[in-house]
């Protein structure tokens, strides 16, 4: 990037006390400029209830940078102590904001976000310049999430929305897009015809501890799945876009969305898998130990077969799951080719089909899985693994995915963020399945904290004949 | 390999006190040995005209091989100085080989063939369980190798022929059969829709000096693309076999060499390219001098343009080339896949089309390149260059294409040599050209010693608006 590309901005960060900021963005904003990579005048104006002052919010901001930080990036750094849903109080800042191309970004609860809409319009802060950058969860289902978006889009245009998912900021989702839509004989398989089916995992070893009543309110369904794992099997599945401008992607993606086969009330306890973890054998807490509930209804783990109705994906199942407590951390994409059609190798099974690996967490990375000669004089075949990527994740170091999202906004590229139809078509898909946990009582399946959710994940695939992915162990021959 | 699965076994070596004997054949026996690849009871005779007495050859042997020489190994090897196309020497050997399994590996002249098989038979030293291994090149056209082909049938059965062609006993050649048939991803894109073109290329950097009378008769279209540049051909453009059986294995082989478009009167001025190095910018001397010889006609380099008429490879070129006193030894497979039809990213070119390479010299190995994402805040992509089988190749050791060959004659494999039909549908293929060459009188295009040959090599791809595959070099980022 070329810094005298952009303009000079002004980062309004609501939510500055919180997790998030400390953790995320301040340091992501700090790694950019650290880089040379913002305009040469921006300044970062932290908005929270906390009463701190400026000097205070920078002494926690140098707590939580690492390393010794410079005072060129804190003396751009301000805060201000005030109810951001109060036009009165934000009113204050009118002057301070004048004529700047603003950026707010809300690092709130999603239930302030039509409150500090509502009161930056009355505080006269918006402007034609102004940006607006809204964390997930939007909304807690389909109605909610629609109050939400009316009062945001009121205000602002889609074109200065930025919905943040920070997975598709991650670099190998990017290069997912590259690997598919840059080879030929990527994309040229990328169908029914030769893909058996693809699993996509978010797995999570921590607990819900500390954010408990959060969590339960909001569960897995929500947290994870209408967000990161519905956008990951967008950019697994989604048509060539036209370009690469932000509106043609993210209409292949909303396509994607729109040809989810509707769960309904008939399939939903067939197709979906809903748990919640419990005591572990090493005297892991149980949920609602973790989450300081008596009792609770809410899943801490999801596994779905889905299907998308189009010509490409006709008779592939895509399975997603997620959840809290499980073995490992690991987000993967993992694409199952078909097996060969006729096999002239003894050794050869069916489990030796070729597969395209994905992986976000905890490492980035692409693997291919494929077939060859075992050295010697026999005609032996066995499963090699074999990173595409090696040199990059040896030698270069990406962005992280703030960094690059954030960067983005600042670019004004919105190619990365989600767009208003695709966050609703998400929801429509996902309230059916909501209401239905709902009406019909069903509670979620116990599993222990420490294995891989309920057996009836197990038998999600297992009545397909196939079974869930799992990590090679670090001592496999890494072939 | 079993050692008991094989039966005791006499491998009779004409052409004993050979080069060919001394640098490759019995150096691979050795190693077989070494590895425990032989069963228990073996033993070799050498015969050839030389006057050598047994301990006489096992001390050259001993010489030859590297390393300090097991005594085991040298006390089964014995000498005979015969002429082995007279039957009254070799009737000499009857009691020696009375009730042996003999294996007759012929590595002399060719013209030798015919007679050293009579000379067999009417010494009465064939049998059922005898074994015919010949050495290429088979004959100088059509008619020589169908007169030594009709003498070698008429005293051995078809199953107890093994014609060598040593390129298909490299491991990186049966891999390509691996990769190919035990991998959907790679077999699926193997056809006109997919492949844009193929290039093959055996390049030696060496000259004729030492053996100019022999290839002055012969030729770099006899020595090298009858056999080998045809050979690895099939073995790139053959249809899935049902099973890895030596017949079903030659049977899409010989379909292939069936399928070549003739080379006609008319054509072959435009598809074939005849080049005769001269000397070079360097002091290398010229074709003649390195020859001996005061003119000559032959050719040391040929490049060629060859359609392969069917279903699969319609449209898609094959671009043959070999040559003497190029700039590097080299022998590769390239594979050129089509671009995308239809590019986002801005870097694109239709060069950065993805490739397989298969490189049987100076290194073995496999590699595939495809285009990725160059980390960073942009879209930005770049070509990557990936070994497909990095581990293999440093820590395992696979055997050597002669040890891999003796191996299979032990063990009674034919599905690495050549059949009959195979050679004569080569030979058939090539006659014309040879004749055309004869009769127009034309003579190869010069090009100096340490170059990639006559620039009409050059037109004969760039007038299809394309390039042959130059090596990266070395200081090249290996992405």
């Amino acid at each position: 990037m070329n810094p005298n590309d952009t303009t000079p901005f002004t980062l309004v960060l609501f939510g500055a006390a919180g997790d998030l900021a400390r953790r995320r963005l301040v340091p992501s904003l700090y790694a950019l400029w650290c880089d040379g990579a913002l305009p040469e005048h921006w300044q970062l104006l932290g908005v929270s209830r906390s009463a701190l002052t400026s000097d205070e919010w920078r002494a926690e901001l140098a707590d939580a940078l690492e390393g010794e930080v410079a005072d060129d990036f804190l003396a751009r750094v301000g805060y201000v102590s005030a109810d951001a849903t109060d036009p009165q109080a934000l009113g204050s800042l009118r002057e301070r904001l004048e004529g700047q191309r603003c950026i707010f970004y809300l690092a709130t609860r999603a239930d302030l976000y039509a409150g500090i809409t509502r009161a930056l319009e009355e505080a006269g802060l918006i402007s034609g310049q102004s940006r607006m950058v809204l964390e997930k969860p939007i909304g807690l289902d389909y109605a909610s999430a629609e109050a939400i978006e009316t009062s945001v889009r009121g205000c602002f245009d889609e074109r200065q929305i930025f919905r943040i998912d920070h997975y598709l900021g991650k670099e190998t989702v990017q290069n997912l897009l590259v690997l598919r839509f840059a080879n030929s004989i990527f994309e040229s398989q990328w169908n029914h015809r030769y893909i058996d089916h693809i699993q996509i995992t978010i797995a999570e070893s921590g607990s819900v501890a500390g954010r408990g009543a959060f969590y339960d309110e909001v569960g897995a369904l929500r947290d994870m799945v209408q967000n990161h794992l519905l956008q990951l099997l967008c950019m697994t599945a989604m048509e060539p876009p036209n370009t690469l401008d932000a509106d043609a992607v993210r209409d292949e993606k909303v396509k994607v969305l729109r040809a989810l086969r509707p769960m309904e009330i008939t399939t939903i306890a067939e197709e979906v898998v809903r748990g919640q973890y419990t005591a572990g054998a090493n005297g892991e807490a149980g949920y609602t130990e973790d989450a300081g509930v008596r009792d609770s209804a809410t899943e801490t783990f999801v596994a779905m077969r889905v299907a998308i109705d189009n010509w490409r994906w006709a008779g592939v199942p895509f399975y997603l799951r997620t959840g809290k407590r499980l073995p490992e951390r690991t987000c993967e994409i993992v694409v199952h080719f078909r097996p060969v059609p006729h096999s002239i190798f003894p050794q050869q099974r069916a489990s030796m089909a070729n597969r395209l690996v994905f992986r976000l967490q905890p490492d980035e990375g692409i693997q291919l899985s494929f077939s060859e000669k075992r050295p010697g004089a026999a005609m032996d075949i066995r499963m090699s693994e074999l990173s595409l990527n090696p040199q990059t994740l040896r030698r270069e170091r990406a962005p992280d995915a703030y960094e690059r999202l954030l960067s983005d906004v600042i670019q004004d590229n919105q190619t990365l963020f989600v767009r208003h139809d695709e966050l609703m078509a998400a929801w429509d898909w996902v309230d059916p399945i909501l209401q239905n946990w709902r009406d019909s009582g069903v509670r979620p399946e116990p599993y222990r904290a420490g294995t891989w959710g309920p057996s009836a994940a197990t038998m999600l695939l297992a009545r397909d004949g196939r079974l869930w992915d799992e990590r090679e162990t670090d001592d496999a021959p890494d072939g």
